[in-house]
């Protein structure tokens, strides 16, 4: 055992650079305003086919932190009730092409006795289909089928900083001890439109969205309480959302997604302070000390 | 828009009851070890079908919080990019049979002009295929398809509980900035056998079941950095962990599916405390003021 642990502290420490990737951000608000360079966590999809004697299918794609990926594919296999025991682990590997290896793309083999029947395919938590994972060029084709926002707006940047705590006053006692992630949909003139609240961080999202779509209304800026990962901001592009505030992290395809999309992405909006990843135009200041220098 | 406004906050106050349910936990550590009755966030499924004409097909199941869950279907069809006006939306309903409305089953209906092909359906995401997520009685069905944990094992609540410190500790400094979820899996005497970091969750409770299953390990313990939700407690389940510890909550589902499997739910695990919503038999103290009472 001891073996182990030491192997799998070490493979995390060899990859801590590849977890991570730089992006150009622009801090606003407070002291210390103004582009800088930043990091966030890196978020790109893993394509996970299984493989028993002659059938080879594709299990699904999630997306994902790079390392230790074929883990990430042999676990899948368990949840899925696919492999029960080690002995039907025949084995995990890269996907290969005349270049080498391929990145993002991993194949579970399993023996005859592993169960893979119709309802396994295809069912791993799969990127919205709007995103276009396919092929192997995953990355570059997310970002090149992101739609592009044309809607324009300015929002103050004290209203926008305000957003997450007219949203948290407005979750329920319940919601507020932390049990439940929270959306908001506001205007640029800090209206704020709707408050869902939901155990799943999409569904609070698609929530507020199915709210805006229900009612007619063109929202101006979406609020999350978590992490602004691809799949919020692919959900603010798709409703046509120009804004989106988090009080977290962004992640690397996030970033790719907002900049792709011309969607300005506030992250860490707390204190009245915030990092933008894209777009910072749309957030206009009355303070000088406020402007953005680049 | 102040109406609009009015509304959702009202239909969050309305629906505060339905989105805690109340269960029976063990206090264990510190004052006020014990039995008593504590709250949970609720978490179910909800079946989404599309209607355009004559074609009727089901968009997908996902977890949710009840509540919203019309809006939550248009959201998602937003999001999946059948929705891209509110004119393509004609109704979004309930399903009913002859006793009244389906709970947790929904229809949208859209115009002829919204675009559904084949990659639309399906692909919404789907709770573990495991689960066995069909038909109405939904919940009932995934508890009692839910495998249940036969292999016994002890652990000690202080063991148990210093184990997220040590999980946190090993984490690269990036992780530590709360950019990503860790995971862990841990043998009854405290060794931790590895710890895996995602931008997801799940993929960090996945990479650790993978790095078990591609050792032969059978670990005792599975930890987690966020909540011990459905999945989290399925996917343990799947792989034969009989304890689960995370830091933050259980919902209702997760605590339903534990109790089932004959799975140790610990919650809250922190400061020497933890909520434990399943077998706590498994969990045994040398300390008398932390002996477990009912």
């Amino acid at each position: 055992m001891s073996m182990d642990e030491e192997h799998s502290i070490d493979e995390d420490r060899s990859q801590r650079t590849t977890m991570a990737s730089r992006v150009r951000v622009t801090r606003m608000g407070g002291v210390g305003a103004g582009p800088r360079a930043d990091q966030v966590v890196v978020e790109e999809p893993l394509r996970i086919n299984i493989e028993q004697g002659e059938l080879r299918e594709v299990l699904g794609s999630t997306m994902r932190t790079p390392g230790h990926d074929l883990e990430l594919a042999a676990g899948l296999a368990v949840g899925e009730g696919i492999l029960r025991t080690s002995d039907q682990l025949i084995s995990v590997r890269p996907c290969h092409d005349g270049n080498g290896p391929v990145q993002g793309e991993v194949t579970v083999t399993v023996s005859a006795d592993a169960v893979i029947d119709a309802s396994h395919l295809g069912r791993v938590a799969t990127p919205s289909s709007a995103c276009g994972v396919c092929g192997r060029d995953h990355i570059d084709e997310i970002v090149a089928a992101a739609p592009r926002i044309e809607r324009d707006v300015r929002i103050d940047l004290d209203i926008l900083a305000s957003l997450p705590e007219q949203m948290r006053s407005r979750q329920s006692v319940f919601d507020r001890t932390g049990g439940l992630h929270a959306a908001a949909i506001a205007m640029a003139d800090g209206t704020i439109l709707a408050v869902r609240e939901d155990v799943g961080r999409h569904n609070s999202v698609d929530k507020v969205i199915g709210y805006a779509i229900m009612n007619g209304l063109a929202a101006d800026v979406l609020v999350v309480s978590g992490r602004a990962g691809f799949e919020i901001v692919q959900k603010a592009a798709m409703a046509g959302i120009p804004v989106v505030a988090s009080v977290s992290a962004a992640t690397s395809l996030s970033v790719d997604v907002a900049i792709a999309c011309n969607l300005t992405l506030a992250g860490f909006v707390r204190d009245g302070r915030m990092t933008v990843y894209s777009a910072p135009e749309r957030i206009v200041s009355t303070s000088s000390a406020d402007v953005v220098n680049g």
